[in-house]
């Protein structure tokens, strides 16, 4: 294995309480109202299909233009409550690991580039990191395009990258690229949530992986 | 079985997003980082005691005033966050079908008189509704306190009682009360979460256990 493909929100930032707070928020002001529960279920998809799996839970159909609205109203609620981000425990010293052992990682987000922008700063990446958007690829997860797109700018096989994340869309992406993944607790789901999603390996967050993380036969490139 | 004991917030209103984000902000100003997703784990506890565990969590002991100062902090964000308290999807309408079929109900919640007010208001109840707060006990959940104290104003025995909570202390707290007792998936825990803690049975949401009430034995009395 000679990769590590990071989710970003609820991964290595410490970020989906406020994202969820934030649409369900959105989603009520806009009389389309999704149990809390159910939206953070929902956290890690793109904002477009986030947008079609409320509207499909309400039982009424969006407009693109409605979809729309409601993203960039949830980009500004979502700032109010979250000015600041933080890294969840040991994303620094994970990153900064794999950095210094000379193994392959890039980042994958559904997120707009506006939204990660503030997430990334606060990683502190190496200025030569890769990093793949929304705005980058066609579809978003569950789709495995992000992740491919990680891949090759890696230069390595999918079969050679580890995918990590919280939530079960990035598990059903890296499937669908035909790359392992490990599931992390840090974005609230349950472990077996994950475990039954896909993930061959499921920590509590990154300072667990990076303590474990001779279970990974990760080499260097 | 002859009653239902209710927990409050994620149980019948749609809540413990806004009381997780509020903990996670609270703490976080009072440079006592705990993640989102270890918060989300401790709502449902009384505030002392989710205080508690958090300074667990940091390693750091807390004085009573500290601990004070955060729940009534806790308090003051919490209402920003959340200034509106809306139901869960069928918790009006289960609540109506016990009440119009003579299964005694009761709520037992480890919030507050004051943060619980404006969710008991939410849900409408008969005016003659058994709700026992925190105030009302020495010892909120997991301590099993709460529903005792909920089964004797109802006037039966705890074998006839089924406990229905969204966190894993509600399920402790109900087997220590010698009750079986039902999990919500509405407060974000995962399905093994709840049903390894205890739970007999779990449902969605008030509405689906609603619709498969059957399931459950009740009879009136």
């Amino acid at each position: 294995m000679r990769a590590v493909i990071f989710d970003l929100d609820g991964t290595l930032v410490d970020t989906v309480y406020a994202h969820t707070l934030a649409w369900w928020q959105v989603l009520a002001e806009a009389d389309m109202p999704v149990p809390g529960w159910k939206v953070h279920r929902l956290i890690g998809m793109s904002g477009g299909l986030l947008t079609k799996a409320a509207s499909h839970e309400i039982g009424r159909e969006l407009s693109a233009a409605e979809a729309e609205r409601l993203q960039a109203r949830h980009g500004e609620v979502y700032k109010s409550l979250l000015p600041t981000r933080t890294p969840l425990p040991g994303a620094l010293d994970l990153l900064r690991h794999l950095h210094e052992s000379d193994i392959k990682f890039a980042i994958g987000t559904s997120g707009k580039r506006a939204d990660a922008a503030a997430s990334l700063e606060a990683l502190n990446l190496p200025s030569d990191t890769i990093v793949v958007d929304r705005t980058a690829v066609e579809r978003a997860k569950p789709e495995p395009d992000l992740f491919l797109a990680c891949q090759e700018r890696l230069g390595v096989r999918p079969a050679e990258c580890y995918v990590v994340g919280d939530a079960v869309w990035d598990l059903l992406a890296a499937r669908r690229a035909g790359m392992l993944s490990i599931g992390l607790l840090s974005g609230g789901y349950g472990e077996e949530e994950l475990s039954r999603a896909g993930a061959y390996r499921v920590y509590h967050d990154p300072a667990e992986l990076l303590s474990l993380i001779y279970q990974l036969g990760l080499r260097a490139s």
